[in-house]
């Protein structure tokens, strides 16, 4: 069985975040794609729901087994099993890690412009946001390094999330970086937490390398999120994993999942995250290709019919950042124009932080045809917006 | 259609915590059913499944309309959706409120012998557990008054956690005793976070009533937790409603819920649940009748062939209290005993506190054929037991 990349499914009046639009709306926001998920990923769960009962439920070792399996196959890495931790979701996770591995006050460490829920984990567990913001070259984004190492050793750093690869720039950061920024977490008693649930979402000569695949230090001193979550696009299966090699570590974290509720699965997670994992990478690999080919298409859609707006090159997520700032440094009022004169309703870069402002995300995770429609709305908003500025 | 109360379900190797035994064990502890959940519901998860698609879900109006209609329906109550909440599960929003309402090192509430968990939500985060035992007259549980309001009257008390009806002892509270406390709370600005997962699983003849339902003096202090959980046997849906009439009290604990990232349904909480609470009442009803016949059939038996054993007689839940006094002060090593002897699987009462040492719980949702099977490994091995001893 195979997906149909470019089935039209309507998911208006679902109960689905993404969308809860109005009838004339587009909706290219939140991270969800338009595509029904895997089928074995479904067929599992139809036979789950086939048994009726669903008291409460463990986690077996066939689940770890699938996650080893997955990371080996797809991406050269075999984390042992014991490492492994089910927990209902990477953001939760976070925020639990957050409270258990930091103290009020700390500073966390992000890469501005990133994923803004990192803020709210932060922030609402008072904690302090300290940025190492990404510095942009022409288009190319790259890490400061003596900045990281000076905001690395300020002495109330204690924990940096890091997004690899990374949402919202699409950046797939290499071993060598990787193995820097594990170095000066190491020497500075900084715990990573890598945030990789967009990892298995790249261009196919672009793949991810897991942060704690690079060397003991960066395996000893991180914990890593995964998820089947954004590569089968299965968000409300509620399924994750957090892999923590150093033990001490494994069980400071461990408390705090089971305090804070998230180590209990609910019936669908495991069956699930099992056939994902095991059934699902030729899926995945189509999908894939999909999204590298929604990507090339948006590229030269803006180049030829948008000017002013630049597309940042990144090989991984379904997201694609936006450099707007030949058309405005304001992209909220972009946004809120676009959405309000076409229906087209994609992402101000502010919420992610650093030079967000100047940004538009867009998720091309949607069939050729639906693409299309949000790109000729795109560069009529930005059109009409140039003229009535 | 109908369940078959009687179907005797193989529930081994699914992955279930109730049934992760030995082969020849026979489990009747944690509170989890071994019938087949209501036809409604399965049709609902089906057709979920079939869309192929687990994106971001949000909670539409029909989910807080349904739950409104099983209350009023079924128990007389007709909470404002306004004032609801979805939330993940009843123990980590108990476990959220806690934090949200409390501070570190007062005093929450409980009744002895009481859900075990609640200790968790309490000493996990800090509190401290203060007990108004219930006084155990001849098998009839009782509030002792006196007692009560001494402690309600303490400077750190500032949370009662009830259990209504009550989970061991199977106590159904009167609305004047409801009142009594909501009263006696008020009076000492303690909040009373009511657990009602049990509410609607009673003899016909002796409904719940619900703790806000009372009075207004209630309703506007308390938090009132929900599911269809127990009720329909779906605890691995994660889905509970919280009820929250007051609106300074709803908001407080409305940012805790959203910090700690209880309040996003997975894929099948929301189409579980509506069709639950819209189509599942004559399920409930004739699941009601058979563990009030399993829980006679229990009790003629015990009188029987079970000499120094006492149930206590409890309309309320599918968990029967069993006063084991006149065989040991210890039912754990009794517990134990039972198990090894002859598979067995019944929960000691100590974990509950309160004079839980000298009681077992034994969960009777289960055909009456398996009953039957547990009942007689009970005779056995408390039989054994007195021999050995």
């Amino acid at each position: 069985m195979t997906t149909d990349f470019s089935e039209m499914i309507d998911r208006r009046h679902t109960n689905s975040v993404k969308w809860d639009v109005k009838d004339n709306e587009l909706p290219m926001w939140v991270a969800d794609m338009d595509f029904r998920t895997a089928p074995g990923i479904i067929k599992a769960l139809q036979a789950k729901v086939k048994t009726g009962i669903f008291g409460y439920e463990e986690v077996p070792d066939a689940y770890f087994q699938a996650v080893q399996h997955w990371y080996a196959t797809e991406h050269n890495w075999t984390p042992d099993t014991a490492w492994m931790r089910f927990v209902t979701g990477v953001v939760p996770t976070i925020s639990s890690a957050v409270r258990r591995v930091t103290n009020v006050g700390d500073n966390v460490l992000v890469q501005a412009p990133v994923y803004n829920i990192f803020y709210n984990s932060i922030v609402n567990n008072g904690r302090h946001v300290l940025s190492s913001d990404l510095v942009d070259h022409d288009g190319i984004y790259a890490i400061d390094w003596d900045d990281l190492a000076t905001k690395m050793a300020a002495p109330l750093t204690t924990m940096m999330i890091l997004c690899n690869p990374h949402n919202p720039v699409g950046k797939v950061w290499t071993a060598d970086e990787l193995a820097h920024i594990g170095q000066l977490a190491a020497t500075n008693h900084v715990t990573v937490l890598s945030d990789e649930i967009h990892g298995d979402i790249t261009d196919a000569d672009h793949p991810y390398t897991p942060f704690a695949s690079v060397n003991a230090v960066n395996a000893q001193n991180s914990l890593t999120c995964v998820s089947t979550s954004k590569t089968f696009n299965v968000a409300a299966l509620h399924a994750a994993t957090v892999i923590i090699p150093n033990e001490a570590l494994r069980n400071l974290v461990d408390r705090g999942l089971n305090t804070d509720e998230l180590a209990e699965p609910n019936a669908f997670a495991i069956p699930g995250v099992i056939a994902a994992y095991t059934t699902g990478a030729d899926w995945v690999h189509a999908m894939n290709a999909q999204i590298t080919a929604n990507k090339q298409t948006l590229t030269a859609f803006i180049a030829a019919n948008v000017p002013g707006l630049t597309v940042i090159e990144g090989h991984a997520t379904y997201l694609v950042w936006i450099d707007c700032s030949q058309v405005t440094h304001d992209t909220q009022a972009l946004c809120d124009f676009i959405r309000a004169k076409t229906g087209l309703f994609i992402t101000a870069g502010a919420v992610y932080g650093g030079n967000g402002h100047d940004f538009v995300r867009i998720n091309v995770a949607c069939p050729a045809e639906r693409l299309q429609d949000g790109l000729n709305r795109l560069a009529t908003g930005v059109k009409d917006f140039q003229t009535q500025a």
